[in-house]
Formats: C-alpha cells, structure tokens, sequence
C-alpha cells in the first residue's frame, strides 16, 4: 500500500486514491495524480500504464503468490484445503494490516464500469493460475476448473465479508467462514432452513 | 448467432468472426466487417460500440435472463437447484444449437486480453445479478453471495466442458456434470483418490 512506501510509485498511489475519494475516478487526470505527489506526468508514466493501472499494482505479483500457495500446500491436502491454507498463511498476511485502504480501493473499484471490468479480469487470471496448480497436483481438467472457480468464489466471498466489516474478526477468520458457506450452500439445503438466517 | 439472423447486426458479426478466425482480432478493423458485410462503418457504429462489441453481441439480455431463472425456480428449491434447473431450462435452450459457434467465439476471445477481460466482467455482471435474486429468495448477503459465486462456477465450468468436446454430451447433461464436480470438490476428498481420474 502507497502510505507506507517512500518512493515515487507509492506516493503517486496515495495521491491517485485521494483524488479518487475526493472528486471521483472519472474526474481525476494523470496531471493531477502527478501534481498531488509532486512529481511529473513522466514519472507517473515510468510506473502506470494509466490511471486505472494504479489501483492494480502488486497485480503482477499474483502469479508468484498462487504459486506461493501451491508450493507451501501437502500433497495430501484436499483441493479447498490447499486454497483456505494458502488464503490463510500466504495472502491474510499481506493483506490484514491495510484493511482500510483495501476497503476505500474496492469502493473507488465499484464506482466504475471499467474498474469493476478490470477487477474481474484480476479474479479471472486468478482462477487460471489456480487451475495450473491444481492441475499440476493431478487433478483432471474438470476437476482443476471447478477447484479453482470455488478457490476464486472463497477469496472473493471472505475479501468481500472482511471489508463489510471493521477488521475483526481477521481475514483468517473470514476465509474460514467463507468456506463454511461454500460447503452449506453447495450440500445445498432447502432455502427457509437455518441457511437463510446467520450472517 | 449471427449466420440465421437476416438484419445488418447478424451480418457484421458474421463478417466479424469469419475475419478474426481469419486474420486474428487485433489485426481485423471495422472498415474490413463493414466491407465484408456489405455494409458501411457508419451502419457497424449504430449496432456495435467497437469490434470488441460484437462479440458481446446479446449481452444486454443477460439480466433479463437471470431474472427468468429466479421467476421460473420453486420457492422450495436449494440456491444450486435453482441454478441447475435454470440453467437446465432457460440457458440451455438458447446455446445447444449454437456449439460451433460458440466455440469459435471462445477461442477469439482466449486470443486477447481485451476479450478475456471483457468476458470476466459479463460473468462477474451474472454474480451480481444472481446475488440480487439470491437475496430476493430470503438469503443472508453471504449466502447470497456465495451461491452466485457457485453459479457462475458451474456456468462456467459447464460452459467450458461442453465446448471442449463435439457438442455431444448435451449442455443439459454437462450442467449436471459441472454440479457434481462441484459438490465432490467442495466436499474435499483428499487427492489422490478417484478425483484425479474421471473426466
């Protein structure tokens, strides 16, 4: 996250989101990203490829965190326990402190047809990597897609949960809700029984 | 699909795709659709936001589709059964005689990152809505949720599987597929037993 970071991207990011919260993406140009962070246009063009790639940085890294989680997971661990213990040991800790920002980032990403088509696309690519590791790890091509669907289906529900929150409980905690629902609903009870109270 | 439809639209798509199988997406332009539909760019301009467009062609149906899916489903059914039997009855209908074309679509759309990015925010856009009509059937927003996201994942695996082979099994018969991929899977056996075989 930009507040922590000391040099030019990171203070381009802080600039960019709060101009984002202050007047809106659409508003908001790359000259005054820039100004804001008392940098040039240049520079903003040496670190984004525009002003909606700001809110993406770290996206490259993903290919690295799945494969984090899939090298760290037991062979004999179960395709939905590999994603819940890489959620849990490879992404909670990257994303627990930054609640807030992470919170303001989704709001800025809902306020915009092309952030939420972006945002998808990051979910997509997820689910790709996701099904070369299960495929890697013997499952069929089915069998590698569904995994990975309801991997990307855990991530989104417990990121989604925990920014609708305050921070507690922990996003540990969330991911493990998460794949409570994703157990109840897909052993699929009739609607009206107890699934229709909780959270 | 374009080939049955007589109208200018159903030309420029089939102009369209015929020209990105034939040359590749990136490098096909509007003026060439036009040409090879007989048909003018500014004709292509009052169907098609850009090329892109066309293969998005009937999207806007979408949330009309999903609200036929919730209308059409028993109020005593479970979140999954609703999305089988909708699946089941409303979309398939519409995609069974259409297998070879919309095979080509997809592998148009795996070409570029523009499409596979427009792609994953057409089902992101079915989450939301099967979210807003999983509330409306009395779920909590995580179930909810949750629910959409397993039904994205089983229209989606379905959707891939079928296309993978020659049409035949059914979508009807590989939507059941996808459902049971998806219960084995979120039910967690260990790897290494008969998951990693089978499809």
């Amino acid at each position: 996250m930009g507040r922590w970071e000391p040099g030019a991207a990171g203070r381009l990011q802080t600039a960019a989101v709060e101009l984002f919260v202050d007047q809106g993406f659409a508003a908001t140009t790359v000259p005054q990203i820039a100004a804001r962070a008392g940098l040039t246009t240049r520079t903003f063009f040496r670190h984004y490829a525009d002003k909606r790639d700001v809110l993406f940085a770290g996206e490259e890294e993903l290919p690295e965190v799945v494969a984090q989680v899939f090298a760290h997971a037991a062979p004999d661990l179960g395709p939905l326990d590999v994603v819940v213990h890489g959620l849990q040991t490879v992404v909670a800790p990257r994303l627990q402190a930054h609640h807030a920002e992470l919170r303001i980032r989704r709001d800025i990403v809902r306020s915009d047809a092309a952030l939420l088509e972006r945002d998808a696309s990051k979910l997509a690519s997820l689910g790709r990597a996701a099904t070369a590791g299960f495929a890697d790890r013997g499952l069929s091509p089915l069998h590698a897609g569904t995994a990975a669907a309801l991997a990307v289906a855990i991530y989104d529900v417990a990121l989604n949960l925990w920014l609708d929150g305050d921070g507690t409980p922990t996003f540990v905690d969330t991911i493990a809700t998460a794949r409570d629902a994703v157990d109840l609903i897909a052993t699929h009870p009739p609607i009206g029984t107890p699934i229709a109270s909780g959270h």
